[in-house]
This record gives structure tokens, sequence and C-alpha cells, in this order.
């Protein structure tokens, strides 16, 4: 008997459940804005740390760019403003007052702002308009520069980590003298994300660009990685975009290169997001509950007693099970002891089932007599009796065994629902089917994209980067093309 | 020849340099918010690694709440409205649209929010109309949780760090069954935040207690720790707040007590912010620029080649640098080796003077010749010619020293600038000639406080904990008193 809706009966229901009941998030009082529970904050902890690492390991560093953006910046750059109007969350005044009729407060309507100021949905045009002071000379070149902030967009339709009004991210904006070093930074941070996603959540991603059509407002080219849910959709995890000389251009920032020429600054920027705990969750856990990776597991191993009536039995496994969790955090394993005795072993077993912790230890008199201990993998479900002796050591070996088989797995399941199609029967078929990204051929228009997207909802996810050269047609229009392009739909 | 303004010629307009020149942060387009420049930033995340860790010690966890809080929220405390309300940034649409005359974007009349949003001044608010669903018994308590993040308060007269329409901080909230236990985790915060000022920032503080004029709109007590600046003002470094059951009340947070009994909950929070920044700034530099302790410095050594034309000599420089940044990045100091062969010595050695960095190392061929190297402390300036053997070792120490330094040094000033008084003559004469805490007894009255203000601009800071009772008559009144307490003109 599961706790949760099964994936089976309602995906989205089973999703929804999962988060509440595993403790990640919560909605809150306002409308679209979720609370990140403790449980769920270690693991954006987690995730953030890592990523910060391998950030400033590339040579970046962080600093803090004001959450408002005067009105008249948003629009400068065209495309950007077209992109981001509609979903803006706009302060207007700086007062409240209390209300001439005794009921609470009200806003004062003489502390109005002489200019309207929107909340960040996303930093560029506050951050190039900073960057003006900072470049004047190739000397000052590259600056590379992320930002860990909260974002708002004023979505109508939510759902938790995947779609919020208010959401975590961190932005890097870099700016360049020439084009080909700001493309270069642009795929480098797509390769960080990459390898963040396969290396640390388990999770295998296609690294490719977007469309006209999916194109970052503002940006030349936008690059992606895409990963595959459970449930046969797509999920966008990360997006890195050159931008060419459009904000330089927006914001008048020009550097004097070598031979004292004015030029435009060339510029990247690239994110990920809260939306990839979604991502983690969808991809790998079950009607049980979460099933985390151990390199983002906020606990990596749960011991619990099963106790007898016997006394001397007891502080016999007391002590072996503070001896595993001083041995474990040693090796940098983290390692929760769960003595509590007013709840029973089998409540325990299903709330770290719920939890995803990935390695259960049971320590019970008997096996204990045989010099063994229950051992449980959350990913495969599998229990083993494993020896005492060295047991530390055979767990910081399964970690690793469970981290490469969760990745084997999303790997294989991605293989299984990754299809070639090359008629237009076919593909409808599979959407319907099987799910999973098609790859097709496409005749390249936006026309043919949006019309495959009304009668689908199937969009272009990406182009894959290195994709083969492959003459056919378009699988709608029978138009010709040059190569396949995955299509998928996608959250 | 300083590019600063000296202290001694206006100390306002010297720290505003500093902040500036030594790339901290800078003022935005955004009126009062302020951008944090990567070397700021720097600054944030020691102050911010360490704190946090120090949280996770004392068994709290961190979480994330809505940035934005509904209107009717802030007033249903209402000492707390009153405290906030005259300095709300408030959301009041959703949506931008293109102007129908053609002049860029306007708010969008029609996406009018029906109930306005509060940029959050700080979350007492949102989190305990959040807590109102996560507590139903004594079982679900305490509840230990952190918040980082960004909160606005519309000041009229902002200066860097210290006073900015928004900024950084963190914030705790928790939740007790007992008063007892809410009053002892409000102390058990200020001492985590006491000893984190004077351990890591080298930082000494007085604790005590606010009077009730001073106090958190919404406590029943806000305890503080209060700093001395090199100017003779003080700065209020943290504080932590014991909120009594009024936003229990407030919010209707009801728990079962172990007789089933249903009780208010007992609540504390409790907070330090980018401010400290400033403090840290303000209580150790000097007129060469920042002066920063050891355990806080993005930058613990840096080593500047003096190189001769001779080759063979460059050589055995790099060598003999890069050796020993080897061997200082393993015993965890952060190093630089500044090779870079188009800026003089000494204008690096005046650049990183600016920046703070509390160690210099130079390496010339003739002071290698006799196996030494001039090694220069930022917080005495003095030179030491040191031997290059165990040098690594020496440097060390010399860290440790310097930490110590400081905070001696800054525990000396603020001796020196405590002064028992017991006329208004002597109070006031104090206040104008030499600055810093005057400890002076005071009739209890709120009218003496604020009377106290407007003639000197001198406040009470605090009541020090452990304060030891002694009889007296108010400095201004003449009227009894118990004991003294702490005045003093503060930022």
């Amino acid at each position: 008997m599961s706790i949760l809706t099964s994936k089976e009966t309602d995906y989205a229901q089973w999703y929804n459940d999962l988060i509440l009941k595993s403790g990640l998030a919560e909605n809150s009082a306002v409308r679209g804005c979720m609370v990140i529970k403790p449980y769920g904050f270690a693991l954006w902890e987690n995730m953030r740390d890592e990523l910060d690492k391998r950030f400033k390991e590339t040579g970046h560093q962080n600093a803090y760019f004001p959450i408002f953006i005067p009105k008249s910046f948003l629009s400068k750059e065209a495309a950007h403003v077209e992109g981001f109007a509609k979903e803006c969350a706009v302060v207007t005044h700086y007062r409240l007052k209390n209300d001439p009729d005794g009921k609470g407060v009200i806003v004062d309507p003489e502390a109005k702002l002489e200019e309207e100021l929107i909340v960040r949905p996303t930093s560029e045009t506050i951050i190039w308009n900073t960057y003006k002071n900072w470049i004047q000379s190739y000397r000052d070149l590259p600056i590379l520069v992320n930002q860990w902030a909260n974002v708002v967009r004023w979505e109508m339709r939510t759902r938790l980590f995947l779609r919020t009004a208010e959401f975590l991210w961190q932005e890097g904006h870099t700016a360049h003298a020439t084009k080909e070093e700001a493309i270069e930074e642009t795929e480098k941070m797509l390769d960080v994300y990459a390898s963040f996603c396969e290396e640390y959540m388990a999770l295998p991603v296609i690294k490719g660009v977007k469309t006209a059509n999916e194109r970052f407002a503002g940006a030349e080219e936008t690059y992606c990685i895409e990963a595959l849910m459970q449930d046969g959709k797509a999920l966008q995890a990360g997006t890195s975009h050159f931008l060419g000389q459009n904000f330089a251009k927006a914001f008048d920032v020009k550097f004097a290169d070598k031979d004292n020429k004015m030029e435009y600054v060339w510029a990247t920027s690239w994110g990920v997001s809260t939306r990839l705990i979604g991502g983690l969750v969808m991809a790998h856990s079950d009607d049980q509950g979460l099933v985390l990776p151990p390199k983002i597991a906020p606990l990596h191993v749960v011991i619990v007693p099963i106790y007898s009536k016997d006394v001397a039995a007891r502080e016999k496994i007391d002590q072996y099970a503070k001896n595993l969790v001083k041995e474990l955090r040693s090796k940098g394993i983290r390692v929760k002891y769960d003595d509590d005795d007013t709840t029973r072993p089998g409540w325990k077993f299903a709330e770290y089932e719920l939890k995803g912790v990935p390695v259960r230890v049971a320590l019970g008199a008997r096996d204990m007599e045989q010099n063994v201990a229950e051992v449980a993998r959350r990913d495969t479900k599998e229990k083993m009796s494993l020896s005492l002796d060295n047991l530390a050591i055979s767990i910081q070996e399964l970690l690793d065994t469970i981290q490469q088989n969760m990745y084997n797995k999303a790997l294989q399941y991605r293989s299984e629902h990754y299809t070639k199609v090359d008629s237009w029967e076919a593909f409808q078929e599979v959407l319907k089917t099987k799910g999973g990204f098609v790859a097709a051929h496409w005749d390249g228009t936006s026309e043919t994209e949006e019309k495959i997207k009304e009668l689908t909802k199937a969009t272009i996810r990406c182009i894959p980067l290195n994709n083969p050269p492959e003459e056919g047609v378009c699988v709608f229009t029978g138009a010709p093309s040059k190569q396949r392009v995955l299509f998928a739909v996608a959250y």
C-alpha cells in the first residue's frame, strides 16, 4: 500500500504527491510561489555547491546585482522585452499607510515611483547597464561573473519546482572581446552543465541548439541540454546563450581593442534553476518515493536497529551502530542512526524509502550473531546480507554502484525512448504510444514547427550538436532536409 | 600619496572611497540598491559559509520562503506593520504591455493584483503563516530553520553596505514549545553571532538587550551585539529576537502539548546582513585601503617577484615562487603569484594594500642570494626579512598572529573608547571629543532616552548582559537608577 498515487495511474498526481509527502516543497499563500522545505533545500544546496565549484574552476567569480530593473531598461533590447513583458511583477509604490477607514493598511498613493521597477525575470539588462562602467579597454575583458539569485516570472499555470512564479537559479553573465571567445564560453558552460547532470545527478542529457522559435529572448543562439523523464516527456535542464552584441548595443558597451579601435562587446549568459530538482525527481523516483543519486542525497545511509527485548543484544547493536557511523563519517558519507524508540522499524523503512535514502542498513540481533547485517538498496530495492567485517567499505562501494546504476538505467530508458521516424504516421504513432525523443527530418521553417506543435504538442527540443548530416524529407511537409532534429512533448 | 580621502579629513568620504576603489561594491542604477562586486561578494561568501557551518552545528537547517508577502499578512501583528509599513516596496501589477503611443512598454492596467504584494522586508509573517501547517503537536517542535535571502526596506538615505534598500542577509525563524526554550535559543544565537564576529572578523562586540524604543517591531525582547568603529561610532552587528507568542497569536499557531492541551507556540528570529561588511571595513581599515582579517580575506598572501634583467635570477625566482604557492595551498592558504609583467612592483604593492591582502611576499634576486624574502604585514605595515627555509610555515604563523593582533587592536581601541560618566556635562563632553561607548545611569524612561538622542544624537545601544547592579542617578534627569546602560552615536 503506497501513500502515493502510482505513476501508472496519474503521473502528474504522483509527482505532486511525492514532492509534498517527501517534504521537498509546498505551495505558499502567494499564488505560484513555493516554500522550499529543509529536505528540498538540502538538495539545492548540494547542487549549488557542486555547480559553484565547477564555475570557479572554469574561472568565474560570483557577484550580486539588484533585484529591481527599471522599466525602461527592459525595453532597450527589443526581443528581450517582447519575451518578458507579459510576466513581470511590477513595483509601483514604496510605502504603505494606515487606512483612514481604520481597516489595516493601504498603499500610500503619494508614494508612487517615478519609474516603475520590475522584479528581475533575468538580469541581462541591469548587468549590462553595470558592465558599461566596468569596460573601457580589452584589458578589462573577459568579465566572467555569475550570480546566485531569486527571479520572478508571473506564470499563470504553475507546478512545484517545474514552473513557479519565483524560483532560485544561477545566471552567468560574461563579456568578451571577440565573437569566437564568446561562443567558446557558451559551449564551455553547456559542457559544465552536461557533465554536472550526468556525473552528479545521474541524468543523461542531449546537448543541442534551439530553433529560432525556442531561443532565449535576446540571444543569437541558445544552446541547451535536454533530459528525458519517466513519462516520456522531455525537460530542458539548462541553457547557455550566445547573445552576440545585442546587449552591448542596447546599453552602448564598447571597448578599445589593441589597435585602439572601439568595438561592441560580445556576451553570453547561462543558467540552471530549482527546476532541476523537478527533473531529478521525475527521472529517477518510483511509487514508493524519491530515488536520489548518492552524490546529491542529503543522507546517504540510514541505520535502523531491530531491537529485541534482550538488553545485552540491544547494547551490542548500539555499540556496533555507533562505530559504523563514525567509520562512515570518516569516509565523508552522510549517515544517520535512527534509534528513535517511538516508531517501529517498518514505519522507518517506509519513511526512508519515501525520502530516497540510497542505502538502508538494518541491524538485528539474530543477523549480528551470524556476523551480518541486512543492507537494502533504494534504487533496485534489492536486499543483501553483508558481512559486518569491512561493512563501511562495502557501503562505500555500494554507493558508487548505485550512482552508476541510476545513470545507466536512465540512459537505457532514454535509448529505448529515442526513435527515428520517417513518416508523419509513425511520428504521431510514436508520440501517442511510447513518447520520448523522436528524431525526424524537418524542413527548417517556423511554420512547420508550429503546425506540428499544434497537432501533436511536440516541439523541437534541439538540433543536437555534432548532428550527422543526412539527406531526407520533412516528416510533415515532405520538403528536403539535411539533418534530423529532436522532437518531444516537453515540460 | 593615497588615492583615498584620509580618515582624519572626512571619515564618511574615506569609507565611500574605500568601498569603491577596493572594488567591494558600487551604487546601481536603482536608487538605494547596490551592486556587490566580485571582491566584496567573496567576503560575503566567506562570512556566509562560516556562519552557515555554525548554524548547522547548532541544529539548524536551511529552507526558502517566498519573496512576496500579501499585504494583509503584514497587518496581522500590530507592532510589526507599524515598524515596516513606511518602507515597503509594493507590487501592484503582474504584466507590462506595449504603449499604444508606441513608446516602449507601460504597466498593463488590466493586470492589477487583487491584493498587493510586499517585497519582504523580513519574513516573520509569511513564515508563521507557513508554520501554522507544520505544527500540530509538541512532536513537531522545535522548528529550527534559517533562510539566506535578499530583503528590501525602502530607506531614504542609503550608504553602501551600511544601509541599502536591498540587502542580503540570513534570517533564522524558530518555533518552540516553551518560553524558556525560546529564550535559550535567542541567547544561543546571539552567542553564535558574537563568537563569529570575534573569532572570525576580529571584531570585539558587546552583548546586550535593546530598550523598548529600539526593539524589533513585534519582539518581546531584542538581544544585540554592538561593535565600535574607528570614528567612535557604534554599529549594531547582529540581532536575535525573542518574539514571545506574538506571531503565533497573529497567525493562530497552536500545538497540542504532552497533556493534549492547546498552546500558542513560542518564537525567535535572528539575523545578520551584508551590513557586517561595512562594519568589517570601518573597524580595521586605514588610509592605504582595506585591512582584512586573514580568516575572512579572499586572498591571504600575494607573492610579487622583483625581476632583474638577469634571466637566470628570474628563473630562480619563478621556480621558488611556484613551489611556495604549492606549499601554501597545501596548508589551505589562499595565495596568488602575481608575475604580470605589465605592471611594476610598486604599483602591485599599492594595489594589494588597497585590497587588504594580509601578507605580501616580495622575491628579489639579491634577497634570494641571502636566502631571505621580504615579507610585509598589512595590519602593521611592518616589513621583515624572513628565511626562505620553512617560509610557508613562517607565513602560516604570521597569518595567525595578524588575526590575533587585529582583534587585540580593535579591543584596545574599544577599551580606550569606553567611558563611565556620571554627569550630564561629562556625557556631552565625551561624545563631543572622543566618542565611543558611554556607560551612564539612565532613569529607564523612553522620554529621557529620546530627549538625550535629540540633544546629542546618542542612543542607548544596549543594556549589557550580566550588567552589574549599581545604584546611581540618571545623568540627564537625576532620577534613581539601578544600572548603567551603554550610549553611543551609532550607524
